[in-house]
């Protein structure tokens, strides 16, 4: 076992859950009615002491001994085995999933929060533990009462994993152009064709992998509209649900990886011999379709791996800071001190805090909205939860993935040259983090989505209806005592954004359509930051409420203190850089595309 | 042997050397007489196919079988030996050292741009290899006559190497700190001390290694003045310049880090059996000031790994780049196209090379600084270079490292999920360099240095200088056919960057030093970036002219048309960040040091 780095808390959980979402709202639903506050308080609690006890202590296994590929099999690190056990044993796989088939029917936003304390923990081992339940649900929603009834609740309950087959050697951020193949025989279909990138294709975990194979059916149309999704199990199972024969699915290699090295990433061959079977999973055509639910649950997955890693990178540079003596602080002379007195790691570990909390208030967001959007009596609320939330996925997928890289970089820049060593968890994390930005769904493509289809969702009014929103945040506080400065710099940051918004619709308007490309990772950036802005200021206001209220413990007004300096750094220190990018933006610069390509 | 990724030309360098730098100026000096530009041109020439063919293939042997440790020894990998012999047989230990101990006597600038090459093919092979030649200008440079027969001649030819032993458990960044200890011992100090992060501290490419070790003579003053300069060989040197006894010198394990694993970093343990002798260098006292030298190359050799590291990451980005094929471009339909098409991924890869080009113009200026510093036959020349040069290397050392790091997210990106894999060499390249925004003095470090120091070196004489130098270059093209809106923007940058300097200098006076350290890194990068410009600016000029000259080749023109879309590039994509950092700097946010400790 490695040595166990879980240095994080959950104080900043409870407050966006509780002071903030009010999840206190959920038990309202008639899905919920039978949770109270207290078991969801119980499973945040559990999570929390099984990451830092039992899922904790395998995060430099994972990186150590990484994946052994051995002749088809994949062997993975030896303490990941009594992981799965204790999350078996606690029904830890599905707890967002229904009772039916053995779910634990929780919210999606307390699953996942008790998931960001697993991630800290160890996401490689989340690579392996999230697939089953995830591709259980895809069928239980998708397949029919045969299907479910076969794979679904050993799916759940840990007996079986699952796993996303998608990317294909020629076919990766074009997935409508899949090549394997689907031969209908009786009432199941022949599948061939291979997929690379597969996270969890194989492994020693479980008993059986039931694979989520995309693939196109003899015959069927080009393009998107011809691609169908199949179950396709490594072994066969039986009718009476019993396993049968190999089903001709081979691992045939794993990538050597710059991290996540204790995620196997399996190169998978279906139906080399001609005898691998598929079960048609809803309508044919339909595939790309369904895998998209999935393909959104991953990006806002994403997001909350990137909190998750956050807080354990800040609380272990504080731990860190807090300890290493070194240097006099600048223009001071005397006796040398903690570097945590140093303004300018004061300032890095300031980033972290402002991010990781701010992050996490976009990611908690989308998934409350999530839970709305399914489980609202009032339709009108599900409808407007359910475009905000598709409105936010790209900034909860790409700000979020692409800033805890740069956060692994302060991370490792406050621990000086220890961070660039293995002793430290941080630079782990940063080289764990580093696929974020690309799968599901590279980082550009989430800007072009923001873009390209949720700017002009509903003819504009899911965005206007945002814009609105933070508009009358600003108006309603702009003479607010603690932060009236703060909400002047929000609102003239929205007003950048409406500006943008108007020219990027203008250059659909006048077919200028190659200007959008070149910035619109920058402008997802911008939109992020005002909409993180928003919420933390949100909070801020929270917090100045409590400490005014004189009822709070000294332990919580030091977290709300902590907090409207928080909301003030992020303000001051990121909400600026959309006032830099719009200026850029605006300048319309074509160099990239002007050059010739022999000139590059 | 690793997979050979050696892919970058050196068409940029050979443009800023000729026809930018003009360094045929050099062979008008006293000392380089001897030399022609068909010299200089036959190492580079060397150095590159010498890169390629002998260096490139070791750089994965370096990562993946790293080095060993075992009982007190390091073993590097395997494939390091051979390149140890093609350095020694051709002489490339020691380029610019002068040739009485030799040396090759070259200049600088045709030394550095040649190991760009080799640090492109292998930087941690390149750790080893230039630590003789560097420790044994020191000794050259400083030591007795007596020491320099003994030690030089050896470390010039690779027989010997050296390690530079400065940190130590609690001191890293505070230097002056240390606590080795050094006693007098007749002609000889007896040292005593732990060192750590000891870059090629122990290894077997060679028979004897001299470290260079920072200690305090005992009852010698507190702080920088006691600290003293010691050559301690691992293997004691008879003063017929035989090997004589081990000298107490162990290497007592190795650091497990996140790159460079070829390069073998060791914790050093002198004296630990009270049986290590060091001869002292130079005079008592001044040893800090004589590692100063040392540690200033080191921090423009800082700004060449990283510019080195990039012209091979845009190489490799650009290859893959122009063979696969994925999506069709935004806004379009029809055939699949191979994604340098892509507007997104061109932007990124102009990000390369348009920060590569522009790193390479700020080191080569430094080097080029140092060079007329060292040798013109004009005092005030040499004066005005020297002065230039220190004012330019805590932007070459911060500016480059900081990039490198974000070029190697860039270029992981570009590739899609095979940036994420072994089998492109990005991966490696960005855990590579991640050291490098740490040693040899943090970013921050230089940022102060540059606030706190170089503004104010003689007077502000020398910075003011440099203002004037951009000035009159804008003002000068202000109306020129290409570039003037470039010029423009170039501009109102330069008199952001007045406008700070004098806001700093307010702090100054006003004792408002804590504002300082709070935003001394955005200062560097904006200084940085206006300098990067008008080099770069400078280039697009030079450019222009031979396009318009109607006698360049049709190879010629290409790289000309594209260095006129790089420099464009640079001056719209980068340069005005300035204008959105000065902002957030001139806010004088001060949360991070008004959070109290226990709130964070």
């Amino acid at each position: 076992m490695g040595q166990n780095h879980y240095k994080r808390d959950d104080r900043d959980v409870q407050f966006v859950l509780k002071e903030q979402l009010g999840i206190r709202k959920l038990l309202e639903y008639e899905v919920y009615k039978d949770f109270t506050i207290e078991d969801f308080d119980m499973i945040l609690d559990q999570a929390a002491k099984i990451a830092a006890n039992d899922v904790a202590p395998t995060f430099q296994d994972g990186d150590r001994e990484g994946c052994r590929f051995d002749s088809g099999k994949v062997l993975v690190p030896k303490s990941f085995h009594r992981c799965w056990g204790v999350f078996k044993e606690g029904g830890w796989f599905a707890l967002h999933a229904g009772p039916e088939y053995g779910g634990q029917g929780l919210p999606l936003i307390i699953t996942e929060a008790a998931m960001e304390f697993i991630m800290s923990a160890n996401f490689a081992f989340c690579c392996y533990s999230g697939m089953g339940a995830g591709n259980g649900g895809m069928i239980e929603r998708y397949g029919t009462d045969a299907q479910r009834r076969m794979f679904v609740g050993k799916m759940y309950d840990g007996t079986w994993s699952g796993s996303m087959c998608l990317t294909e050697p020629a076919v990766g951020s074009d997935a409508h152009m899949v090549s394997a193949k689907a031969v209908p025989e009786g009432e199941y279909y022949r599948i061939q064709g291979t997929k690379i990138f597969i996270t969890s294709g194989e492994h020693d975990l479980v008993e059986n992998i039931v694979h989520l194979v995309i693939a196109r059916i003899e015959g069927a149309p080009a393009g998107a509209k011809g691609v169908s999704l199949f179950a396709v199990p490594k072994i066969w199972v039986n009718e009476d649900g019993s396993l049968g024969e190999p089903n001709d699915v081979a691992c045939i290699g794993t990538e050597h990886k710059m991290g996540l090295n204790g995620s196997a990433t399996c190169v998978m061959n279906f139906g080399e011999n001609g005898g691998c079977r598929g079960h048609l999973i809803g309508q044919a055509g339909m595939g790309l379709a369904y895998m998209f639910d999935m393909v959104n649950i991953a990006r806002m997955a994403v997001g909350l791996e990137s909190v998750a890693f956050g807080a354990n990178i800040y609380a272990n540079c504080l731990a860190y800071a807090k300890e290493r003596i070194q240097g006099v602080p600048f223009g001071k002379k005397g006796e040398r001190v903690r570097i945590v007195e140093h303004a300018d790691v004061r300032r890095m570990l300031m980033n972290l805090k402002a991010l990781t909390e701010g992050m996490r208030a976009l990611v908690y967001r989308a998934y409350f909205l999530e839970d709305i959007a399914k489980a609202s009596p009032s339709e009108e609320e599900r409808k407007e939860a359910q475009g905000r939330m598709e409105l936010l996925t790209p900034l909860v997928k790409a700000y979020c993935s692409d800033r805890i890289f740069e956060m692994g970089r302060e991370g490792i820049q406050i621990l000086g040259g220890y961070g660039f060593t293995k002793e430290y968890p941080v630079e782990q994390y940063t080289r764990d983090c580093k696929i974020f930005s690309i799968w599901d769904g590279t980082n550009y493509i989430q800007s072009v989505d923001l873009i390209g289809r949720k700017l002009n969702m509903a003819g504009g009014r899911v965005f206007r209806e945002w814009i609105e929103e933070v508009q009358s945040f600003t108006e309603a506080n702009r003479e607010n005592e603690v932060f009236s400065r703060e909400m002047g710099l929000l609102k003239e940051a929205l007003e950048a954004i409406v500006e943008l918004s108007m020219v990027y619709g203008r250059y659909f308007t006048e077919g200028k359509l190659d200007l959008i490309p070149l910035t619109s990772t920058r402008f997802l950036d911008c939109m992020a930051e005002v909409a993180v802005a928003h919420l933390l200021l949100d909070q801020g206001l929270i917090a100045v409420g409590k400490l005014g209220s004189g009822i709070c413990s000294e332990v919580d007004a030091r977290f709300y203190k902590g907090k409207v300096e928080t909301v003030r750094h992020y303000v001051w220190n990121f909400l600026p850089q959309v006032f830099g990018r719009a200026r850029i933006i605006k300048m319309e610069d074509t160099s990239a595309i002007d050059i010739e390509e022999e000139c590059l």
